[in-house]
């Protein structure tokens, strides 16, 4: 597929991301338009958005939806690196937002993302139904059971290998379940369809934190933009150190195998849709 | 009125909020579970409740909206405390969940039931344009606008005397209104008498901080739980050290002179309704 597909609709989400913010209005949203501003991939919106595309939906009325999941991920950033998580000093190869404010502001606009998040839910110009039920997947997937949960899982991390896959699906893989469904609902699927859906995402989600895990190891600092190499010294859950390079990458095989072959039964043939799923477990950054 | 009206209704939320969590299940889990069990007022929810009375509704289906009040005040306190923040060591008589637990369980905490509240929002049986129009109102109340931009105001705070009040407005006051119109959105207000009810709101929320104010300065450390006397050293926007007492207790008085005036003009009455607004200015803890 056409790169430019995604530049499109990646383009289209950072622009809707600031959209209304004033940089010059303070410290808080400053720091907030700096961590939007950053070049990232919008993984998660793209990946709603084409889903989206592969129903006929236009992006319109859900782009409130897809710019409240970018804005829960850049919140998660922000706290990953804090001083009292992961204290690290770059991110897509810029200083991070408490290197360039200082931990309170970064702390602030972390919470504050997350409240925006849930305000542009609110206002989305979607039946309140719809709403309703959109809410029910994000906070589910981002909560206790899912990313906040695996967030605490990594955390508390001490080298059992048995954990390392609980923590790639809650940390990772739910927020991605959590933007397809939000697609789907979008979409109408029926609930058996969102069920082997969710099962494919948590699949592709596993995948491409193994990818990134692979990345650390073996990728190249500059391209990733990003400290690499150091999951090792920071006793991470990294799989590939507790598995092995190629177990790792013969599951990354199977997994994305699995993902494939739920869409198809699913009957999603979207061809930018099917190629992202391949881009985000075979890549270099 | 009598004591006991509130302490039924703060009894029936504190079995609500830790309702389906399980403090076996990890740490963050049981920081979440112990920061919801130190004991408090439980001032917002409490409001929200007694207004849903005031009109003759039921709390039962707005229980979950009650406990998402109160997650949002427990997330602000414990990020507030936070060693990157306010640096606090006891709250409310107990040691702060940074101090309990660590500063990284603490941060997720505080994250956690920021996302919590929204999950109780959109389970909350409720008709779903009630459930975003709740969503609409809670949230624009703790963003940029709201209680995030306070603190960013008050974290910068170097002694300009004028932002104090706008500091107090949105850090305090905009929770408490924004929990008032949650419970006039059940009560189906008008949108003129909304405004009106938020006017109120605003008037004793600032009474209500103004208040605060005036015990971290004359307050009994032991009733109160918490360490006082701290503004002055801390430079905080206290309205006292810099209006002095004399003018902050008039004002106090004004602002909830105003209230009174208001909800008589919305024709509130219910006794124990307008008893809490009393017991929120004129308090010894």
């Amino acid at each position: 597929m056409d790169k430019n597909y995604y530049e499109v609709l990646a383009h289209d989400v950072n622009r809707a991301l600031v959209d209304g913010l004033d940089p010059g209005k303070g410290t808080l949203e400053e720091a907030i338009f700096y961590a939007l501003s950053v070049p990232g991939k919008r993984l998660r919106p793209v990946l709603f958005l084409t889903f989206l595309n592969a129903y006929g939906i236009e992006a319109g009325d859900y782009m409130d939806i897809a710019c409240a999941i970018e804005y829960i991920h850049t919140y998660s950033l922000i706290h990953d690196d804090h001083p009292s998580m992961d204290n690290d000093d770059f991110r897509r190869g810029m200083p991070t937002v408490h290197k360039k404010y200082n931990d309170a502001i970064a702390l602030l606009a972390g919470d504050t993302l997350l409240t925006m998040a849930f305000e542009r839910i609110a206002r989305a110009p979607l039946p309140p139904q719809k709403t309703v039920n959109i809410l029910k997947i994000l906070t589910s997937g981002i909560g206790i059971e899912g990313m906040a949960g695996g967030q605490a899982l990594d955390l508390e991390f001490s080298g059992d290998k048995e954990l390392i896959l609980s923590i790639h699906r809650m940390k990772t893989a739910e927020l991605i379940k959590a933007s397809l469904l939000c697609a789907a609902e979008a979409a109408d699927l029926s609930p058996e369809e969102m069920e082997s859906l969710g099962e494919a995402a948590i699949a592709i989600g596993i995948a491409f934190q193994m990818a990134d895990d692979l990345l650390d190891m073996y990728g190249d600092e500059e391209e990733v933009g990003k400290k690499l190499h150091k999951d090792q010294q920071n006793q991470s859950p990294n799989s590939v150190i507790f598995f092995g390079r190629e177990y790792i990458e013969t599951e990354v095989n199977r997994y994305y195998g699995r993902t494939m072959e739920i869409l198809e039964r699913l009957g999603i043939t979207f061809p930018p849709f099917l190629d992202l799923m391949k881009k985000m477990v075979f890549r270099t950054k």
